[in-house]
């Protein structure tokens, strides 16, 4: 049975979620690329940018204009944030779905949004009508949707990891802490002296202490969850390999006699149906390598010396299902498409 | 159409490259795993041991048994050497195909093979039948073959980037340089301190100056490919990183007016039939990650300042095209699959 | 002015904390190494098993005898755990001071530490007259001492991080969240297959988080701090780069609405007359490279949006300061030698 | 005896050069650091951009006057190619002395320089008065020089590794073959996407096999040694670490019955008289973590299989050997100071 392929453009195909996006889309069975952008690159092959792709796609990168875009059953922003917010609303009217993998559509709260992006919101009233695009949480919404928000890299991270929790009142939700640990791919491919490999590599740092932009990201979301304000102290650190997040949780039980295996059966039923959460068995310790190159996210709990903190690890890899993973797998459920299509990779380890 | 799987069993299945048969056979259509042996891990799951393939598998370790391989059309030896060799004949008495990843089938000659392993041949009777599995070589020979001796990482990127040079007598065949680098993946999963990740890492270094076992394979096949002795003086090196091997080629052409446009003419035609070997542009610079997770080699050819040396650049990714996905692709050959089935992987980079 | 030298002695001189003890002590200009004792390599040159020593040491392993040791004005155990202890009381007895690098004399509390380390102890007596080598806290008590524990790597960075805010009772003592990040060479170099290149690098993941045996130390030294027990969550995690230990600290401010001003004033009063502790700028980054190598701790300290939660950064060389510079910074003290000499490196970045 | 100190500035401070005379200055008993400028930092604190330096320096970046330079007895240019040779006239007509650490003055033919480096010179007369600093080759010159041109990295690697044998004419020098690997620190701290965490690392490639700018410097020198023309094959190669540079030379013996114990006692009667070069026992593998950090070549000689190809193995630092700590060996002969002051450092390994 052989359907007709559907077709994505790729607006802004030359950082690292671009690439990753067409390294997945490669084998996806059901999508052609009918497009890719790049203002920078224009004219250029896309497998002379990048080689791991060659033999891969016949297109080149071309410029971002909607006539271009207009052939595409859904594109992908794969853009810095604040570009997509200008271009989304012609498309959207054009009938056309959009995942933006930036921010612009990721906070419901406009202003706050304003405020930790820097900028006005160039197409505020299509905020609200936006799906956030964590597909644990949002599928049915997902399905319905022309609009998608692609969660961030951490929050992605942290969100799997408390959501049980928070959703079953397990844990006070005054004070959690999200001690986070990325890949410098995180950074970007953008030319930055803190990206390179003498500055980032055989170190280790925490950065924007003061203040993430993806912490009102996490707030927003699980204050959701929770019906109600969440405080988290977010520390994000770079850590020097290429690909992966490995987030560790710290909160406090509201019940210290909640045992251990009653808290991990919750998170086995929770995730129970969504195939790419892997809940471990008890005392495991996830590496980030176990999921490189994989939309999974893997996850395990700990309560140390039977105390009344609970640890959660959960590790994923950045660029996949912080990135471009989870927006292929927005766009299966917004195309009709097996949720799975495309994305059953085994990680690479070593 | 669905036909039945057929089954291999993978004897050493806790090393580097037995895990990246996993990982390559956990996608193949068309194969089963049917066992797995470590007599170390006996016992244990797979998924245990490697939780980057969790869910991929239900199998245990077993003991390497002669019954629990019976079952298997195919049975891949990733052993250290000297093992299959003791197992082989038992097998192929019982109509069992044979890959080998280790040495005990590379050499024909079984003196030099006996000097360099430090140990006598068990069934030196088998050599002579056992076909050298370089499928750009020996496709024809591969498909009939019910041994096969699998290549080595190193002799395996040297070789694709010389023979389409000797075989058309191209360069002078007496004083050939191969200065090789390879990840550390290739001394393998063991406990060694020189492979830990503080003597190997950021550093760089030669080993095996004075003679390395996998030099009398590249002299003894590129002998044959000139249908005379070839003189090479082979380098290796290791490079702080995982996986990955990059040959450097050096060779003095016969005939100094030979230009460059020409021999990537040769090149091309020599692999247009070999859907693994991707010769690239004249002037490119093959990266080791635009291969990393695939069976790819890429190879480049320069002529520098227009002199009479030429330099070939080969990269594969040492655990795939260097030892298991050339495995896998023997094996498809062997059993009549299509040659690429189950390699159809995109690189992962970055 | 010359004075002669002091001798010491360096007991198990093969491992990472040994051979950091010969990088260090090669310029020291007072002190010269007599003996270097190693069972398994006794014969071998230093030069030999370390080629970056090489013109440096005249030295050879020799066995580790009461009798070459007698020689030396001071001996170090760079051993593993419960190896010192058997030696120890006849040093002592011999009038030969002690420091030993690993865990033996770190606990006060015996009955904790054989839990702990799963061994009774072999000399409990000289526990209680043993300092804990932290100069910071203990100064004057080490100048005096014939025996110093020297303080574990997580320990260290933890310490340093908390010390001020506890002895100030600056914050809730109850909930502490230690979470740690340690480079491979904290594993030491034995041949183990966790810490392999290609298991520990380009990858982060959590370990020990049900329990580490640094968690007692800490817990005891704070407690003594704070006069009174103190609940701490430590969670430590392998990080693939070779030196460097990044400690991340979470507290509750008692007093909300103190500032963070007062409290660098507070660190900085602390440290001004330790000059291996360094104080930086408020809303700094101390990236573990800038003390690659050095005997420094970098603390900064953040109070992210301005809620009551305190987040200290403290980053050490967990070789360093984290072991055999803090050894070698205890000897001075012990031997009536400057505080600083031999420790005046610049740290080598990048 | 307290001599008052002489002093040094730098002009181009915040490049990976610039940063490692800082680091090595630190500590020189005779050189006091009078200025550092750079046009982009102006006015801000040198430990401001370097933590590493914290507490080392008081200086901040100043631009880079003429009157800035003139209370120097000697400046450093850490710039890039062409900047030195505009200000170094006036700087020698003040009776100042130069380092260029830059390519301004290797080479002594013009208009090889011009094609190679695509400028016009700007003060090709004083080309032919400036010193090769290469100290192992001209001692002697460079103690009388006003003007010394700092070698390249890869040119000091491969000269040290093939001077011996050039000067006994006990090799062929018409095909000499350097295969050359650096790691990422080679290529500078600017902001450009090739040396980023996320392409250089992980990966291992050639670049510039067509032609590098060191090619023409290696040449040159080496003709110079052979008092005739020399021909070398120069591939460099881009290599996952931070520092080092590892040259593996190959070359053949013109006697091919030379031993290699004779081409042994060569070398070490070669280097006896320079601190910097340490020739190893023979069937030794320098490691460039062996030498990181510090001012010392390590040399290693290899016959292999007993044929008539010679490998020469050679390690630096890049930026130490490589560029400041040859530099100020260079400024150590220039001001009549003890040849290794400020250079004795042990290399840091692990």
């Amino acid at each position: 049975m052989n359907l007709p392929k559907q077709k994505v453009a790729i607006v802004g195909g030359t950082g690292y979620t671009g690439v990753e996006l067409l390294r997945l889309l490669a084998r996806h069975p059901q999508i052609e690329v009918c497009a890719i952008t790049s203002r920078s690159e224009a004219g250029k092959a896309v497998s002379d940018i990048y080689p791991s792709l060659r033999g891969e796609y016949d297109l080149a990168f071309t410029e971002p204009t909607t006539d271009t875009l207009a052939q595409a059953d859904l594109v992908f922003f794969a853009t810095p944030n604040g570009v997509a917010m200008k271009q989304v609303p012609e498309l959207l009217a054009a009938g056309i779905k959009v995942i933006d993998l930036a921010a612009d559509f990721r906070i419901q709260d406009i202003d706050v949004w304003s405020r930790w992006y820097g900028m006005d919101h160039a197409c505020a009233e299509l905020v609200a009508q936006a799906v956030y695009g964590l597909p644990e949480v949002n599928k049915e919404a997902i399905k319905q949707a022309s609009l998608v928000a692609n969660p961030g890299c951490y929050p992605t991270a942290v969100q799997l990891g408390l959501l049980p929790l928070i959703e079953q009142g397990l844990i006070a939700t005054d004070h959690i802490v999200a001690d986070c640990k990325s890949g410098v791919s995180g950074a970007g491919r953008g030319a930055a002296v803190g990206s390179l490999m003498c500055e980032a590599g055989d170190s280790f740092k925490a950065y924007g202490v003061a203040g993430h932009r993806h912490l009102p990201e996490i707030k927003e979301r699980l204050s959701v969850a929770n019906d109600a304000p969440v405080g988290v102290t977010f520390v994000p650190h770079l850590t020097p390999m290429i690909r992966g997040i490995h987030a560790t949780l710290y909160a406090r039980l509201t019940n210290t006699q909640e045992s251990l295996e009653t808290i991990q059966v919750w998170f086995e039923s929770r995730y129970i149906d969504h195939p790419f959460v892997d809940v471990m068995p008890l005392g495991s310790h996830p590496e980030t390598r176990s999921v490189r190159g994989s939309n999974i996210c893997r996850i395990a709990l700990h309560k140390p010396q039977g105390e009344d903190t609970l640890v959660i690890l959960s590790a994923i890899d950045n660029l996949v299902k912080g990135a471009a993973g989870q927006a292929i797998h927005n766009m299966n459920l917004m195309l009709g498409l097996e949720e799975t299509a495309g994305l059953s990779i085994v990680p690479l380890a070593p």
